[in-house]
């Protein structure tokens, strides 16, 4: 596996260099090897492959979370995975009202409500010290 | 409703000028304003925001339609949207398959499935006189 | 099970006469207690009980399928049940549209394909015999 | 934007007066002009047709969003709605409990849940000071 | 229904004997019939069918609860069931896993999220006191 | 990829020998790649992994895809597989109708149906050169 384990682990420090160490704490109890799945495949299969930019793998992400709804963690991880390889709030928050006209309001509102909670710290120098 | 309609129909005919016959003609009998409303607030209140471009829309919109895996008739219109605004068919496969991470396999190989309807005409020369 | 499948059936008859035959014929040979499940249950126990008239029950059934995206043969038995319990075509494409709000354009569009191919029959005289 | 505007306030309040101001402060900082959207195409051009009455729209809109069980929020809003445009208590509970039919038992019991949760400071004098 | 519910609460004893109590408390308000409905027809009519084993079963909730993304308390109580009908927690961690190549990362995620919680009270002695 | 793709390959087989087929020619002009994942981690990396039986794991798809709904065609396949591990059609069938409790009758009554045609083929024997 080392290889695309690697490929994965440079992809994954692009996105968010502190998500690496973040799944594989939440997993390490549970289901340690599931962590490797998911750079492996996940980072190192698919979102290295060199056919599509970075830039617009990760927009394409925050919008099929948003649409889904039923991945919030996962959502606030890949918003600030958007900002980390280029977004800017404003199209971050542009992609999101999007997805109200393919999954509806509700979806589109609490994508929003999302990406608040990962722009608070920012906006928020009195948190930012945590 | 004249301003956000005629912004509608200018950006959708950037996506796709047959849509919009096709929209209209489909809705004609069952529900003809609604017509109205996909092109006035879908196309010129949403789409035709400046915050984000174009190109970078309708790569978000394929995406979210493949991981939905409910919106087959849809998903074919924005592929032939996609290619419009200038995304190559083989980003747009890229794409696709990056929602089996996000939506797993089924979704993934369904979308395929639909792209591969849509590029058909064109890579099947018998068919394109149609 | 008589008690709750004679008034399952009672209700189910009020609904759409048509459907009983139906339900026990496609069930018959893979799942025959299904059919009997789905008549004592959904109609006898639920749709039965006294709290909530049956016409508001049809309409939040089609308001429901249309969102979910996912049930088009059913979606399509229930509009037809809707015109039964004296809900007018217009209202039903109503509540269809208002679809888009909640579960996005393409659930709206999908449900309205759906009750065009449900209230064809009738507008195509050539086929009412049937 | 204005008439739409003005009928979709209009409607809003008939729903509940309060979710003007929620809907407004949560998307301030966000998304400003997403509230103007909510308001003037989910409430000036949908809510506000004329072809189906404001208290059959409210009960398909409870039954689509407990259906579809990603719109916590937003169910509880409508839920409180409901009461106000005259819904029972008791019919609302029945509404969510059909959809144990559609949409599986636990969309019903995470609906319920919700409506508990609404329905809540009114039946707890004790907190009914907030 | 006594025949039906008591075949129900025998089932569900098997499953998990403080889901009795819990699911009619839960319910006791808000709509008490319910309670029954879920231990009649789930318990009774589905869950107890003599044509598959209780153990597979079970496997097969988890894995639906999981894929669906939308059921977080009741996919507890079911990895809570799996465990007392005989799957190890390796196994229920397997199960989990395979779920993102059928719904996704995220959902598998979501599912050992979950999964991690119920197992908590066990692996960590300090809070068994609760 | 070799060991993850052999291991893959060899597990493909015992569940449909003429799936290893299928999904190549499926996927050969659209995303040749797609069907090396397909096989080396969907096959490969999860459903070879030791801590659950292949059989289970066959009934664990078959109840997911019938609640998620959006799989038709990967519904029917793994029906196919799930005979092929063992499974009896009757085991099939409860599976597919125990999902009527947590995703609804429609999503039950539709995977009865794909259940129904792909057990058609043994029991029409006249088709049965096929």
């Amino acid at each position: 596996m080392s290889d695309r384990h690697a490929r994965g682990m440079a992809r994954l420090r692009e996105v968010d260099e502190t998500q690496v160490g973040q799944i594989i704490a939440s997993l390490r109890e549970i289901a340690p090897d599931f962590a490797d799945h998911v750079i492996a495949f996940a980072f190192g299969d698919i979102y290295a492959r060199p056919g599509l930019d970075l830039k617009s793998r990760q927009l394409a992400t925050v919008a099929a979370l948003t649409a889904l709804g039923t991945a919030g963690p996962q959502l606030r991880t890949h918003i600030r995975g958007a900002i980390n390889v280029g977004w800017s709030r404003e199209e971050i928050v542009e992609v999101i009202m999007q997805m109200a006209v393919y999954a509806g309001f509700p979806a589109a509102l609490n994508g929003l409500a999302e990406a608040k909670e990962v722009f608070a710290p920012v906006t928020a120098p009195a948190e930012s010290g945590a």
